[in-house]
């Protein structure tokens, strides 16, 4: 299968969880706020990180399907960082995904609800009664989530962000805020959809790897293409950050040089799944995805 | 023991665990994030909702003290609740256990990210890998807290409480606000106790119970105190919620009514634990003291 196949009907199949799972709450939750919840879960997006989650249940050679809470618990934490990142008093962003931004439509009130229940309900996804797989594994997974998400990895990077915003962060600092603010999400996909899947320690050690390096990947590939102003391509408005002060791998780097790193992270990523067979070519397949957008 | 000496001893526990939690955080942690997480985690407070974790599982039977990670994350949701229900987007309010808010003290943006840091960091807590219950149980203890927190619980009550604001609401819609709002993490906090302490079926669904009747005794208490303007005890603006038109039980159904329902709930309370011994009397003597400061 080639990997924009790959990638479309992994997408359609997380959608269609999401919608199903926002419709589980519907009879039970204030209408308002899962209404806002579902404005932000269920938007135009790529679902790379539950793809990520899938795709690493695959690489260690186990089933995707069973595994799907897990990847829309994923994108329930990627949704709500969003949504709490774009209000006034952080980014301050009107515009998203090429939509008004959550607190624009619903205000800043249920915004931060919608944020809030989004990134609780994620844990009360993965800690269902009926998800399948063995507990200790679940648990794990969901340590994985929480440290991804928590202080020392999303929330962290944020507040380096904000602090940072106005004056001149370098290039270790930039990269340090990435790490936590994006990489770590990504890496923790990969490492929940290896650990749910039952990789070894050798494998799972790989795999991490392997969603570090795409972690940064991700983002260095975001901001070039925000430097050269393509807004289709990142459904936000374009050169944002440059207009706001805000370092970024390409504006420190330049954008040659920057894509240089792309190249190397690419390659860098490959090699990480070098022990792997064909169960990981939509790993392999997300890696070149990812860079060559840019490229 | 008498019960103002088991709170006093318990909540000094806490305090210390809540403590070397922060420790642990502190060389990993962004210092304005920890130090924002800190100040509301941290702050003066009876540590009721720990306290409930830590009684609920003596009255199974079980020991209390390994289950301090558990009590800590309870604390650590509240916190995080009263952080983001106290922005100006939400409450709005400026005064908080008599010291000033997280977001006055710290910034709307910081004091968004430290009610997230503390809410993700809860669950980080309870899935670590150096808990002492067996997994099934942290597994179930992670179920509550989430479901308690999350959108059919606090943040839906949160949600309904703001979307209430400035009208009139009645009984059952104002019951409902708190069963959501206060009441399920009260509720959750006793059932996690029960749960980790290896309840059986019966002893679980009677401590339920007890712990939404608490719930809602708590929730009146509060309102009561409120209501007669006692800012010492409640450590809040007093007449707050009267100012701003909300809609409190003691406010629709008059002092002394509701004076008779907490007299009321104190009796229910006690009833839950009739099947118990000894081991429940911390939490026959929460429900006393629950009540009877606002009597």
């Amino acid at each position: 299968m080639k990997i924009e196949e790959y990638l479309r009907s992994r997408a359609a199949e997380v959608d269609a969880a999401l919608v199903e799972l926002i419709g589980e709450y519907r009879p039970k939750v204030e209408p308002k706020l899962l209404e806002a919840m579902e404005y932000s879960l269920v938007s135009p997006g790529k679902r790379i990180r539950p793809i990520l989650v899938l795709a690493a249940a695959e690489a260690v050679g186990a089933e995707a399907r069973p595994l799907l809470p897990f990847a829309c618990a994923a994108e329930m934490v990627h949704a709500y960082s969003l949504v709490h990142d774009d209000l006034p008093a952080m980014d301050d962003d009107d515009l998203r995904r090429g939509r008004p931004t959550n607190h624009k439509v619903f205000g800043e009130g249920i915004a931060i609800l919608a944020g809030d229940g989004l990134l609780t309900e994620a844990f009360a996804v993965m800690s269902r009664d009926r998800a399948a797989p063995p507990v200790e594994r679940r648990l794990a997974a969901i340590r994985e989530l929480a440290a991804a998400a928590g202080a020392e990895g999303m929330v962290g990077g944020q507040t380096a962000d904000v602090l940072a915003e106005g004056r001149a962060a370098d290039l270790p600092e930039v990269e340090s805020i990435h790490r936590r603010k994006t990489g770590a999400l990504l890496r923790a996909c990969v490492r929940i959809g290896a650990l749910l899947g039952g990789a070894d320690a050798a494998s799972l050690e790989r795999l991490s790897r392997y969603g570090e390096t795409i972690g940064l990947a991700f983002q260095v590939a975001d901001d070039l293409l925000d430097e050269i102003g393509d807004t289709r391509a990142t459904g936000k408005q374009a050169q944002r950050d440059r207009a706001r002060g805000k370092a970024t791998v390409p504006a420190l780097l330049g954008v040659e040089r920057a894509r240089g790193l792309l190249r190397e992270l690419r390659a860098r990523s490959l090699a990480d799944l070098d022990g792997f067979g064909p169960n990981a070519d939509p790993l392999r397949g997300i890696a070149r995805t990812v860079v060559d957008r840019a490229l």
